[in-house]
Order: structure tokens, then C-alpha cells, then sequence
């Protein structure tokens, strides 16, 4: 096996400084300090000190050993990514860190940890843990691979554009209002916004830190008097944003980034209470509070709920958005079946929708990386297709496709599996019983207060039925023109926050098949009052997603006639939709793929 | 209006000593110091001083106020019955006690309680909602109804029978080892045993102390040595089962009932740890125990989850039980079309059924009072028929009947909804939407960890889409030979207790219609594993009850094709199982109305 000397040279300069300070590890978790999804570039530290790309884990680095934690999908990439080092890989629902921790420290130890990469409750539980095990957590001052890391370390400085009311639909004025209120109701003097998509949703802003969220990497402090202290190279905000923002409330400042720390002591230290959302605040911040029992007030960010209740003017604007990308859709899956298979594969594919989507109006970015996977790469849930792993299309089997757009107007995010060729008789089962499952969700009607945990036994009844499963959640809340997993609501075991009208969720059942093919059916959809709401207290989800969902796969015997409705009118609503919006090429292919079934 | 001079009386009786104590206030509960759904007459103490004869509720007795609090499906019933008396009626989903106190009580005021009457977490709750609301709660040592109340206090005398391996499967020994290895585990030294179900299962006996239910009121201490302490007057016990229960442990003592505190005193004095459930342990019981710092374990009763859990012997019996049960409710609902409607009246039909089961061998009482509601009575949910709310029946509405019985082998209980005379589309409607939701669950799949909270939105969720509900859970556990409400486990909102192989729950959707009809489909059903559960952990359930489900109220145009499947085999399946074991013309009547839809 080649010896990876790069990750081994980064690791034994790492292990020679811990050693001069006397510590005996550090944990380098796969998140930077604002414990987001992305990581942009020249923060992704994981990968730099292991040779892992993956998008969640964490490697802890002992004088003796190197573990890599990541989760199951990532088993096989982190093997492979890690060959030629002493890096063992252990999967985290098997083992997790401190379950390893408690099974393989028999001495007393020193771990470090950079309180700015993990959260405050995050951190908290692990120093407990700590104690309760001889491991002793040492908090470190700096990141100790910036040290040898030499890169860029300017922070992003991508043009700041006002996200105008036409495309918010609410002042920051009002959002402001609103929040301090709250904040009054609990009593507490300041609010320290940790959360990107809060902070771009308040002062109605957006950004491009991230290469598929337009979300800008800063922070601010809210004072219940509706003052605002952002935190944030100032270059970066043209005046008509500074104008904006000082219009919104009497008193507007903007410091930079390390005054942030500062700060906050001066406000706790001034008796004020400060609140901080445990889950998404890095404890290095929240461990600046001084006097922690008195000034500091921990609850879920009290932005959150409000942000996923989209209003009207987002309402509309998710409905254009939507339009746009069922143009973007059609256009690709008309392309597809129209190319000869022996010219596709599943980098052109990929190419193909993000193109189509550039060329509509107000498009920003993709939401995230196009997912192209053909026959056994559609069974790798979190696939990303590269030059080595890319596959030339075949005959009579299953494509899927997952992608989305950001637009000004909303961010969308669907996928689609088509036959390439002919279908198995067990292709249409399979497929078709994915339908029952995607249908039940959509169909269903539901009382205020029912949240995604009830909801999520509705979409897995019918594959359990059939004894299939899929091993991931069912649906993701949505952002407006921000990110596109964004809660706090999800359609999954264990999520208890109820659904309430204006919440966009995903709906993708799945059903996977390792080394041959797999299957994902994925709207989005918005939470909606009955009509007659006020007495029965009913809500329902509207599908808004406008691409045509493959007949050829499905096997009509199977479904009931409830069911056969549903699939007749959503590809009917697709075609009235999308038709007049496409060239007559592919408005007459729409026509015949989209006739109801009889 | 008449003046209810014996309850005024009472209440006045009880004011006089309460003053004369220095108290401002009393609150009586319905319950008992057994804390269960049933309560012997001579403890009806909330009936005697108040008039109410619900299930559920309490009064709080003031010096200028008295108010009644029940749930909402006792409200005109508590209006009626506290007529002619001062007593004000509050719901508690509106208010409940300890906000109607909240809101209420401005200067501080001592309440006395019953310590016997309250779990030990319902009343540390209370002491402690006390202490923030200004509000003292005074522990009395006697209950002061006892002072007035003159009545037959003997404690219940009936014979205690063993219940034997032929009908338990589990021998006592067995049963006492596998205790006792919790409590080790769990580093206690003792158990009390507070739940009367989960004595006469550990001790293998039954009795008659409830009218409905076939345990003994009595209590035990389980030492973690298998030493048993058993509290209960010694002249109950035949020498039988001493000598059984003897030949079980090596050590076996009988106390008098009175003897209880003192010995729970006793043993956490010589610093042992005593488990006690918070939930069903009186509190008068959990506060005996001293320094409850050390020597008190509060968890879960250690035996309740596996009593749920039926054995392959009491699986058999429960299979047998509802033959004989069958075999009642076929010549029941034979009778019931065989015999005119101006004929019929509620009690008439209850009598009929209670007797048709005692006729079956090793019956031993009705599982609950029998629900025989026609018309407008069937939709009210608790309806017991008295001589005053007796319906006789008309022609073209629906009767419903829910029953149960105690057989030595199982507990029963079955809801039919038959229509007398000819149904209106409507009712098939909305008996078909009902259906649809029995067979939803019925025909459920599910993988080992689902609780009830998961599985009870599959039931709703047809009802849901038509816009109808039912304000009761969807299905309750239930005993072998014991409660016909018996957890942990149910099938409703907020039960989190996973569903295990060998549980048995009831599937019971209805729907209710006030002042007209309620219909309701309720089924016994028990949780098997899937034949290929090693692979895929799936779990499913097997319907128990064997009675035809009434076809002239389906509207097949409503099912689709499983349902239909399900409807067809059902009621085939009750034909097949009990035809031969009823008399030429109801054989004949099954074999039509069990005939598959086509």
C-alpha cells in the first residue's frame, strides 16, 4: 500500500506540538465555528489533518492512536480516503467517541478541544462526560491545526445584497419588533444570534460565504431595546444595506468580527441577562458570560419558529421558484429520454440540470450538489458523483437524480427516478410501492399540534408493509432563499416540533438496493390550514414541487384508486403548469407522459 | 328545584370537623387506596359526599365553596346528580384543580388530603405546586369521610383460588427469580408491591375482590432473597395455596394488612433500599420509608412489562377465551336480528349478552359493565344503561355493544355496531370510514421499538381524511385473567412504551355522533413477530376476537382491495371457527352475513 506521506507528516507535526503542551489528544470535528452543514473551503480542517471529505465526523488524534468517526454511509469513503495512514475508522452508531473514550482510556488524560467548534450543550456534555471518566476536556485558546495549516484565512468577502420585501415579505422592522418582545417576555437583555440563516433572515440579507446557501458567516447581539451590534467586516456591507438597517431601528453598529467576545463580557459583566440557544451556539462564546447562573438564559433560538412559518410573500415566491425549476426539470428529463443512452452518464447528467437551472431568473445557486446516480451509485444515499466514480448510462435500469435551486423567491429541492430503458416486473414494484409511501404523506390530513414523529409512520407503513425501509428521515423542512435543510421541523422519528401552516417540508420515501439501483421520490411541500380549519383544527400539505413523476416505473395493479387520483392530477398539474413555459418539443412530450392513467 | 338534603348534610358534617381542625379545605378523589380503575362499593367515598357516580374525578371541599371536578364526558351526568346540593361542576381539560386553586385562592389556606387516596409523584406534585401557591397540604392520618360514613368496613372476604400452571404457564418460583435478579441488578433490597395485578400474577392466584376484575386487594414486599412478605388477612387463604406458595420461596410470611407501614419502616431503618413504582405506590406507603435519600428506589414497577408480555400458555388461553366469547356474541348478534325491534330494549340486550357468556365454562364475571347504548346513547362514550336511560329500540338506527368477560384462560372485550332496520348511506359512510381505520391498524407492519404514540396516527388517519375523530385512545393493553385496562402499553397519543411479541391491545376507532348514533369497531389483537423477524425486526398484529363484523354498514364501494381482503377474511374467518360450535340456525345466519363481498 502507498504511504500517504502528506496526512502523516500534518499529523506527526499535530502530535509533536500536542506533546510540547503537555497534552495527550485532540479531537478535530468535521464543523467550523459556525456548526453549519457547508464548511466553506479553507475551514474544512478534517480534511486537511485525515484525507476524509466527508460531511460529518470527527478524528481524535492520541500519541498512540488516530480514530475517524463518521457515520455508516461513510464507511467505505473513509477507508478508502484514509489508505497509506494509521488512521482506524469506527462508525458512530456502533461506537460513539465517548463510548470509545470510556472503553479504551484506562489512564488518566488530557484531550484538547476548540470551544469554537462545538456547541454550548455540545461541549457541556462532553466535560461532564469527562469527569466522570479521567479524561480531562482542556479548552483550547487556538485551533491548534491553524497552526500548521498555511492558507487564506481571510475571511469570506463575497458582495452582501439586500433581500428587498418583494422577496422577504417583512421589514426588519417588524422582525425585530417581534423578537424583542419575546425577549422581554423572558426576561433576558440580549440575544446573541449564532445561526446563520436567523441572523440573514432578521436583517433581511443575503449572502454567498457558502457555495450553496446564501447565508452570510456573521454574528450579531440583539438588545431588547431593538439595538443591533453585527459583528462583520464592514467593507462588506454596501450603504444601501447600512441605510436599510439604520432605518429599521434606532441604533445600528457594526464592529468587527473579534470584538465579539469582548463584547458580550462587557454586557454580562454589566449584570445584564444574555440568551443564547445552546444547540447552535459555540460554547466559546456562551463560556464568555461571565456569571453564568445570572446573565445567561438558554432556550431555542427564539427566531427559528417564526423563520420557518413562511409568509405570504414567500408563499408565492416558493410557488415562482417552483415554476422555474419544473421548467429547469422538465427540460432535463425531456433531454434525458430524448439522448441516446450510450451518450449519457451521470457527470453530463448532473451538468445537464444545473445548467438548465442557471438560466432561470433570479437562480443564485444549486442548493447542493447534485446527486446523479446511476444503477448501484443511486443506492449510496449521500452519493456525489466525481470523474473516478462517474458511470456511462446502460440499458434497463434506474437513474436518480436529486438536486435544487436557490432563487431570490425560495429554494427547491427534489428528486427524481426514471428507467433508463426498460423496467423489471421488481423495478415497478419497488418503485411503485416508494409511490404509495410518497402519496400517503402527501394525502394526509392532520390536527394542529401533530408533529413530523407522528407523521413519519404514515410514509414508512406502506414499504414496511412490502418489507422495505429506507434508512434515513422522511422530509427536511425548507428554507426561504436560505438553506435547504433548515428545521427546527423534520418529518422523522423523534421530531417533536408540531407542524404548522406555512412550514415547507420534504417528502422522500426511498428504497435502496446496494450494488444495483435505488429508489427516492422527493417533493416539497407546504403545511396548509383546512378550509374549514377553525372547527375541525385540520391542516394538510400542499405539494409544490411541478416535475413528472415516471409512469413507466409505476405499476398501476398496485395502487388503489385514491391513489391513482392522486398520481393522474399531480402529473396533470404538472403538465397545465409547466407546458406553456416549455418549447412545443417538449411541451407534446409533456403532454403524453403527463396523461392521466385510466 | 328539591333540595338534596343528604348530600347537603354530609357536606356540612364534614365542614364542622374541618373547622374544628383548623382546616380550610378537603379534597376527596374517586379513587381508593389501590389506586385502580375499579373500586369497591364501601370506598365509594367521592359518590357518597358528593352524589357522583362517574369513574373519574374529585371534589374539593371549601369553607364557602364547593366544587366537583370531572372529565368532559361526565358533565351533564355530574350536573344531574349534584342537583339540590351547592356543588359547582368544573371540567378539567379546562380547568384543572390546580389551576382552578391557582386562580382562585388568594390568601394563604391549608387543604387536607388522604395520603392513601394519591400516588406518591401525584402528591409530591401537589406539595409542591403548594409551596409556589401559598397553599399548605395537611397529611391526615384518617380519612375524615370515615368519621361520618357508617358502613360495612370489612375488607373483602371472598375465596382466593390459585390460578394454575394450566392457565399462568409461569410457575410463581420463576416468576420470583426473575424479580429478584432486577432488583439485584438495580441494587435494591426490596420491593412493594402496590399494583394489585401485579401481585395476583407474581403469586399466581385470583379472586374476587372487584366486581369486574379478578385480583385480590392486598399488597406484598418482595425481598431480593425471594422472601415474601404477603399483607392480607390470613383466614382469605385456603392452606392450598399457602402450601403453593410455600413450596415457591423458602421463605413465605402472612401479616395482617395493618401490619404494612410498620414493616416498611423496619426494613429502611436497618438502611436497606426499597424499590417503590411512583405511580401506583399510595403515597402513605412511599413516605413510611425514612431517609428516602438512601433507602428509596423509584422506578417503574419491575414486574409490569413483563406481565404484558403473555406467555405461550396464556396466548393459548386467550385464543380459547375468545372461542367461548365467540360463541356468546354469535347467538347474541343472531338474537338480536333474529328478534323484532319493538321487542328489544338496552338492558334487555345487555342482560342477554352477560348471560350468553356466563353460560361459558371457567367464566368468571363480565370484564367491565356491559355498554348497550341504541340511538343517541351509543354516542356517548361511558354509557352505562340504568331503568332511567333505557332505550327500547326503533326501527333504522344503530346499537352499539361493548363487552368483555374474566375467563380463567384470558380477558375479553368487543365493541359490534349493528344496525337495526336498514342503515341511511350516511351511517354506511361513516361506519366504512370506521372500518378503514380498524383494518389500517390491524393490518399494520411494524419493526420492534414502535410504541403506541407511533401507531395510533395510522388509525386516525382515515378518519381524519373525512373529517371525522374520536376523543378516546385507540387501544389499551390488556390482562390474562386480570384488568381489561392493563398496561404499561397502549395504543394512543403520548404512550411511549415500545410494543413487545405476546402483548395484547385492543384496535378500537369509533365515531360519535351526539344526540344520534356512535359507532365503534373494536377488536382484541395480539403483537406477533414477522416469520422473518431475525432479518427484518418486523412485528404484526394477529386479531383475536371472533365475531362477525356487520356487513349491512359497509359501503364496499369505500374499501379498496386489501380492505376488502381484510373484511372477507375476517368474517370468514369467524364462520370457520364457530359454526360448529352454535346450533343449526345461527350456523345457518353465520354462513350468510360471514359470506366475502365479491
Amino acid at each position: 500500500m502507498k504511504i500517504n506521506n502528506k496526512i502523516n507528516k500534518r499529523i506527526n507535526c499535530l502530535r509533536s506540538y500536542l506533546k510540547k503542551q503537555r497534552l495527550d489528544g485532540y479531537i478535530q470535528p468535521r464543523t467550523d465555528s459556525f456548526l453549519g452543514e457547508y464548511v466553506p473551503e479553507n475551514d474544512e480542517r478534517l480534511q486537511w489533518i485525515s484525507g476524509f471529505s466527508g460531511s460529518a465526523g470527527a478524528i481524535l488524534i492520541l500519541m498512540n492512536k488516530i480514530i475517524l468517526f463518521t457515520d455508516g454511509r461513510y464507511n467505505i469513503q473513509a477507508n478508502n480516503e484514509t489508505k497509506g495512514t494509521n488512521i482506524e475508522v469506527v462508525i458512530t452508531s456502533k461506537t460513539s467517541i465517548q463510548n470509545w473514550l470510556k472503553n479504551n482510556i484506562k489512564n488518566k488524560i488530557k484531550i484538547s478541544i476548540d470551544p469554537w467548534l462545538y456547541s454550548y450543550s455540545n461541549l457541556k456534555n462532553y466535560i461532564h462526560f469527562g469527569l466522570n471518566n479521567n479524561i480531562e476536556f482542556i479548552i483550547l485558546k487556538k485551533n491548534p491545526i491553524d497552526l500548521f495549516w498555511k492558507r487564506n484565512r481571510n475571511k469570506p468577502n463575497n458582495a452582501i445584497n439586500r433581500h428587498t420585501l418583494k422577496y422577504s415579505g417583512v421589514t426588519t422592522q417588524k422582525k425585530l419588533s417581534d423578537l424583542c418582545q419575546k425577549m422581554i417576555k423572558n426576561k433576558v437583555d440580549a440575544y446573541v444570534i449564532s445561526q446563520t440563516d436567523s441572523l440573514a433572515w432578521l436583517l433581511n440579507i443575503r449572502g454567498a460565504d457558502l457555495k450553496h446557501t446564501p447565508i452570510i458567516l456573521a454574528r450579531a447581539i440583539i438588545f431588547k431595546n431593538k439595538k443591533i451590534f453585527l459583528f462583520i467586516n464592514k467593507n462588506r456591507l454596501k450603504l444601501s444595506i447600512v441605510q436599510y438597517l439604520k432605518n429599521q431601528t434606532n441604533d445600528f453598529k457594526i464592529f468587527q468580527e473579534n470584538k465579539l467576545l469582548n463584547k458580550i463580557r462587557e454586557i454580562s459583566k454589566s449584570n445584564k441577562k444574555i440568551w443564547i440557544d445552546p444547540i447552535s451556539t459555540p460554547f466559546a462564546i456562551a463560556q464568555t458570560i461571565t456569571n453564568k447562573k445570572s446573565n445567561m438564559y438558554n432556550n431555542n433560538c427564539p427566531i427559528e419558529i417564526e423563520k420557518s412559518i413562511k409568509n405570504s410573500t414567500e408563499i408565492k415566491g416558493s410557488k415562482i421558484a417552483h415554476e422555474k425549476d419544473g421548467i429547469a426539470l422538465c427540460n432535463f428529463l425531456y433531454w434525458l429520454q430524448s439522448t441516446k443512452n450510450n451518450k449519457l452518464n451521470e457527470i453530463l447528467a448532473a451538468n445537464k440540470i444545473d445548467n438548465l437551472r442557471k438560466k432561470q431568473k433570479n437562480f443564485l445557486c444549486t442548493s447542493f450538489e447534485t446527486i446523479s446516480g446511476f444503477a448501484s451509485n443511486g443506492a449510496i444515499v449521500h452519493y456525489r458523483v466525481s470523474e473516478k466514480t462517474n458511470k456511462n448510462f446502460t440499458k434497463n435500469n434506474i437513474y436518480l437524480c436529486d438536486s435544487g435551486g436557490q432563487y431570490l423567491e425560495g429554494t427547491t429541492d427534489v428528486t427524481r427516478t426514471i428507467i433508463i430503458g426498460k423496467p423489471s416486473k421488481l423495478m415497478k414494484k419497488e418503485f411503485t410501492i416508494v409511490l404509495k409511501s410518497h402519496i400517503a404523506l402527501a394525502s394526509a390530513k392532520f390536527p394542529q399540534g401533530t408533529a413530523g414523529n407522528d407523521l413519519d409512520i404514515i410514509a414508512r407503513s406502506p414499504l414496511w408493509k412490502n418489507y422495505m425501509n429506507y434508512e434515513h428521515g422522511t422530509g427536511h423542512g425548507v428554507g426561504s432563499c436560505l438553506n435547504v435543510h433548515e428545521g427546527p421541523h423534520r418529518i422523522s422519528k423523534g421530531s417533536l416540533i408540531p407542524l404548522q401552516p406555512g412550514m415547507i417540508t420534504s417528502n422522500e420515501p426511498g428504497f435502496y438496493k446496494k450494488n444495483k439501483y435505488g429508489i427516492r421520490i422527493e417533493n416539497l411541500m407546504i403545511v396548509l390550514k383546512d378550509k374549514n380549519y377553525k372547527n375541525n383544527n385540520l391542516l394538510y400539505f400542499k405539494t409544490l414541487t411541478l416535475a413528472p413523476i415516471d409512469r413507466k416505473l409505476i405499476d398501476y395493479a398496485l395502487l388503489n384508486k385514491e391513489e391513482k387520483e392522486w398520481i393522474n392530477n399531480y402529473n396533470l398539474n404538472v403538465y397545465k403548469n409547466i407546458s406553456n413555459k416549455v418549447n412545443l418539443k417538449v411541451k407534446n412530450w409533456l403532454k403524453i407522459i403527463c396523461k392521466p392513467h385510466k
